[in-house]
């Protein structure tokens, strides 16, 4: 039966490789019809022509998915799907770029006019009175003008940058932030946030200042006379620090890897592209006053370093508002469950507002969107019913996994059919060598400063596995591809590309190896992974004395986790208790305007043991446990004072209903964990 | 518990409106960063309008969904959700036409220069030295040019036509084939391509004509100076005879109405937008040779009826090749199963591969997707799992519901932000008049011939529902705004704008009490309704003689369906008998290569009560039974002895595996029967 299947799959591809080459035959094709009018029929043309460029990255993707199978159904795992993306891109442009003749029809050079005035977006063309208005699509060199037309059909498959960030990437980042695994990402927050701040801060500079090395070198062996500036190295260091081990994850997701692991390298990912982002367009901004230049001006980084943190933040604000006004009307509209189909339109609809909204304030959608997802994640999916959140968590994925291989697929078609690709091999090598360099002195350091406050370690293999899944994808490209102007630009855009083929095929190819290798644990067993290990057992079930202790260097998390407990949740969610018992009496009216009446019939049963709500809770416990340690840890070069401080003072502010509201959590919690009758002494030596 | 939800969506709807008002404030607002090059800021402020206007739909798409289901709540039917769509884009037309100030800043004529040559698609402009790439948008009116860049709030929230062919219609059109009830459908398969193809046509030239007429009447009147021929008067019939009566059908399935009713309408509303769209674009290729007279011209009317049947029966082949090729891949690829996310991703790269494949050949891709929709439904979903099946259908539900009401919503938007509206009110009176009369001459004659043929009659209140339920939607849009050119194409778009609020608002709403006024049955249970009804009864239980009568005259769906339960369905799904049965024997090495391991083990099965088999042989069943009387029906005005003779040669050729299969098949009908316990005396009475 496997052999005739696969015989028959074979046939299958065959079958669908000369279906796309017929298709891509019809190119050349002109059609049959004749039209009056030359711009009706040159409209008509470019129509078909756009649906030749879809249907050709569509039969991409389908080709995709059934090697994918292929390569699922006999456990291969050395070529991730996108991967194999990459590969099927790089030969279809070989096909567009040397198998197909240069349509000569179009062989001439365009009209052209003259103005004195600078560009508009809008001109008019009188031709013997008739006006015909055109849109500027952008500067031009000259020494392409004669090959505006005559490059026409490559052009054509040339996607419009911005549909990378304002189409493809969406959906991939909010689908890493709402995927993001609450429980281990929660729990190792503190190293995550380092990782993806300080760490890709640091390798942009580190990258940044070799690369200007790199330059200074080619400019003295002469391999260099166009301008390239410091900045400019430091724009291709901040985006080439966006990391995007999507290959090492699916692997580890498919072999159980250690949960720890996975949360830091998938959050580090994903907070680290947001940085990315914004570093990126910071470094831009950085514009010294007017001298060109281009070297250190005080006055011009500190605009920077607030420009960062002004559209981190406005992004930030604005993805996390949306998700708090998505969960308030999901948790409004309470009989929305009986419509799936409502409440997953509203979902989508909201999300993406999200994006929008954003961009149209002029802070970074992606970033919105990510931390909109995690914050649908931990209120509004609370609300959905399950067939919706089922259905959302689908329509995501699926959203998600087109939007991933069409980007990879478009990488490899780009190095084939992008015009203004330059190959400078130093600087290729020296970017190598730089990235290397930088993800070192961004991994080590900084786990061994983190280590310093962590219990639970970050081990020396798990180290080198960060290292080693320095990956390069979607975003690096994206951010290269968004402005290839100068030719240092097309420089990095040419670099960041082979970066990322040779990254994923060979650092992707090479995980299985890599993990056996440095003995990380596989096979993890899912469902004891999600019981909590190590520290929160010590933090819940030590005596009261250590438990402060540990307690007291997270201050700022536990104000936070009360108020999110005893009021965000309750307006936001149906669990939680209800406003009514944790407001002051005098906010009384507006407590029970504010919530709902499932919270109360969710508060009667809070004592017993239901799964759902003790799962919730458990989750939030851990949360608390886990964070403390890892806040801790990332703090750990401050004074460990103001911990203690915090906690004397607000430990009395936040009143005693979240002392309450913990304590009974810690109840239901010991319940659940003997009645589940897992093993309740420390599981912490195998860790180390 | 219900009047404080209300309240608290009330409290809702007003902060989502605060929010949505405090963004379109946003549009005068200029953002704050400064840049060099007044192009790279000009593509900014544009990037950050289209995200605005975005944004704008996507709060009107929140706003319906959350009020339709305050409706559904409440069991409001009188406005159904596109209705509602309508009003809140007529809302928000009105405070974006009439609220907003007019900026000022664009207040000049943008730069014009002269060429002698015709307009190229590329244009360059030479400002000292640096040259610029300008690609073009369009012609304009002379009139127009001062308002160029003063109405460019109103002109970018204006889509480009396309959009709606290449994005939002195929998700609707492939949702509507897809979810076609097949049982009902083919039951009344004959009577549907009746009122399609036959319908239409009457109606477009019925509309047509009446329309010319009113057209030389304002010409009389001196009401109408510019150019209007007798093609104008036809297209606009073909544009405005595609039916779409979404707000029926939704109640017809919230009440569950009479099945055949429901077929019936939908089968004719679904086919017709597919003949509607192919005539249009055949009456746009009628050039009368040389002449500018736009009349009669037999050579251009055959070239004109040639063009229709090319492009529909092209269509129509490429979508049926790729809904087979679909379920060839996910036939052969049977382990794919284990995949759900690879099997869905697979199914919408097919399916939307089919529109561009179309659309890369010059023929309609709408009217191709529509096709693969039914083919799909037909064949592939019997090869999918049923994760998978649900998945699909649950990812074009989306699909189809957000691309339906922002269309919807856009045509509220349109009746204020357009901004080349004609209203012509003799016109507007004269086009409610034709589309009714057209309607009319449609459905009762029609009905009238297809009742000679058919058993189970269409009554008379099936017939007035069917008048009544000629809703104009999506599709009259659709067609009507890709061209407004000319002025009679600007008056035709205001028209059909103004028809379709009129009719989704009027006859939408009426839709409960004319269902009860005509006495027409609902509440039928569906469980009930899915059992064979009438005359499948009959052919099924008469005697032998009886059975072959009917059968006679179905002879081209005898050999249909032999040849597709002996050779489609086992090559394309795994269900029917394997092929080394049904060829012979000297085929057997290519049979056994062809079958999936599947069948084998599915048709050692045939004889067990399998309930999903049954279900699936009890579809073919009914299908054949009914069909048999509908096809009659439909070919009830040719001469009954081409069925007597079709049945005596064909009945004969077929072999006598198909005559084994379908007995076993009547076999395991009846025992189903037996074991459901439905009553199995001839149900027609209650029919009449």
């Amino acid at each position: 039966q496997g052999p005739s299947a696969a015989r028959r799959a074979r046939t299958m591809l065959l079958l669908v490789w000369t279906l796309l080459n017929a298709v891509s035959g019809l190119k050349a094709d002109d059609g049959g019809m004749v039209e009056e009018l030359v711009t009706e029929k040159e409209a008509e043309e470019s129509h078909r022509q756009d649906s030749v460029n879809l249907l050709t990255f569509i039969s991409l993707l389908t080709l995709t998915i059934l090697t994918i199978w292929l390569f699922k159904h006999r456990r291969v795992r050395f070529l991730h799907e996108t991967g194999l993306a990459m590969i099927y891109g790089l030969l279809v442009g070989v096909i567009l770029r040397y198998g197909i003749p240069a349509t000569s029809y179009h062989n001439k050079t365009p009209p052209s006019c003259s103005l004195k005035e600078g560009p508009s977006s809008t001109l008019l063309l009188n031709i013997s009175g008739k006006f015909f208005e055109y849109t500027l699509k952008g500067e031009i060199n000259f020494r392409e003008i004669h090959n505006v037309e005559q490059n026409d059909m490559l052009r054509k498959v040339t996607f419009d940058p911005e549909v990378f960030f304002n189409i493809l990437l969406p959906p991939i980042i909010f689908h890493a932030g709402y995927s993001l695994k609450k429980r281990h990402f929660f729990r190792n927050l503190g190293s995550i946030i380092t990782y993806a701040f300080l760490g890709t801060a640091i390798s942009c500079f580190v990258i940044g200042n070799l690369m200007y090395g790199v330059v200074k070198l080619m400019r003295a062996v002469g391999q260099l006379t166009e301008k390239f500036y410091y900045t400019d190295c430091l724009f291709f260091g901040a985006i080439i620090s966006a990391t995007d081990p999507v290959t090492v994850l699916a692997i580890f997701n498919e072999l159980h890897a250690d949960g720890d692991l996975y949360a830091l390298l998938f959050g580090e990912s994903v907070m680290n592209d947001a940085v990315a982002i914004v570093l990126s367009s910071s470094i831009v901004a950085y514009q010294p006053a007017g001298a060109n230049t281009h070297m250190f001006d005080a006055s011009a980084f500190f605009k920077s370093v607030g420009i960062f943190l002004g559209i981190f933040s406005g992004s930030f604000v604005m993805g996390a508002a949306t998700g708090v006004v998505t969960a308030l009307i999901s948790c409004s509209f309470t009989k929305l469950h009986c419509f799936p189909l409502l409440e997953t339109a509203l979902f989508f609809l909201m999300s993406w507002s999200t994006f929008l909204l954003a961009e149209a304030c002029g802070f970074t959608g992606v970033v919105a969107v990510l931390f909109c997802g995690i914050t649908q994640a931990h209120y509004t999916s609370n609300n959905l019913s399950e067939e919706s959140t089922k259905r959302t968590k689908q329509l995501f994925e699926v959203l998600h996994f087109l939007a991933e291989n069409f980007i990879f697929s478009y990488m490899g078609l780009a190095l084939f059919t992008f015009q203004k690709h330059i190959f400078s091999p130093i600087f290729i090598i020296g970017a190598f060598v730089a990235i290397f360099i930088g993800r070192a002195l961004n991994i080590y350091p900084l786990s061994f400063l983190l280590n310093l406050g962590r219990r639970d370690k970050i081990r020396g293999n798990f180290q080198h596995m960060m290292m080693f899944a320095g990956l390069r994808g979607a975003m690096a490209f994206a951010l290269a591809i968004r402005d290839t102007a100068t030719s240092a630009r097309q420089m990095m855009f040419t670099t960041t590309l082979l970066i990322v083929f040779f990254t994923v095929w060979v650092f992707g190819g090479g995980t299985t190896p890599m993990l056996s290798w440095l003995h990380i644990r596989v096979g993890v067993d899912p469902d004891q992974d999600l019981q909590p290990s190590g520290d929160s057992f010590q933090v819940l079930q030590g005596d009261e004395g250590q438990s402060k202790t540990k307690q007291e260097s997270a201050w700022l998390f536990r104000l936070w986790y009360t108020f999110d407990h005893n009021y965000l949740k309750p307006i936001l969610t149906h669990s939680g208790p209800p406003l009514t018992s944790t407001l002051p009496s005098y906010c009384g009216p507006l407590a029970s305007c504010l919530t709902s009446p499932r919270a109360y019939e969710n508060h009667e049963q809070l004592r017993d043991p239901d799964t759902d709500l003790i799962h919730n809770d458990a989750d939030l416990t851990f949360t608390f446990g886990d964070t403390a340690i890892t806040t801790n840890g990332a703090s750990a070069s401050r004074a460990d004072a103001t911990g203690g401080l915090g906690w004397s003072t607000n430990g009395k502010r936040s009143g005693s209903t979240s002392e309450e509201a913990l304590e009974r959590e810690l109840d239901s919690r010991e319940q659940e964990l003997l009645s589940r009758g897992t093993r309740l002494v420390f599981p912490m030596e195998d860790h180390i």
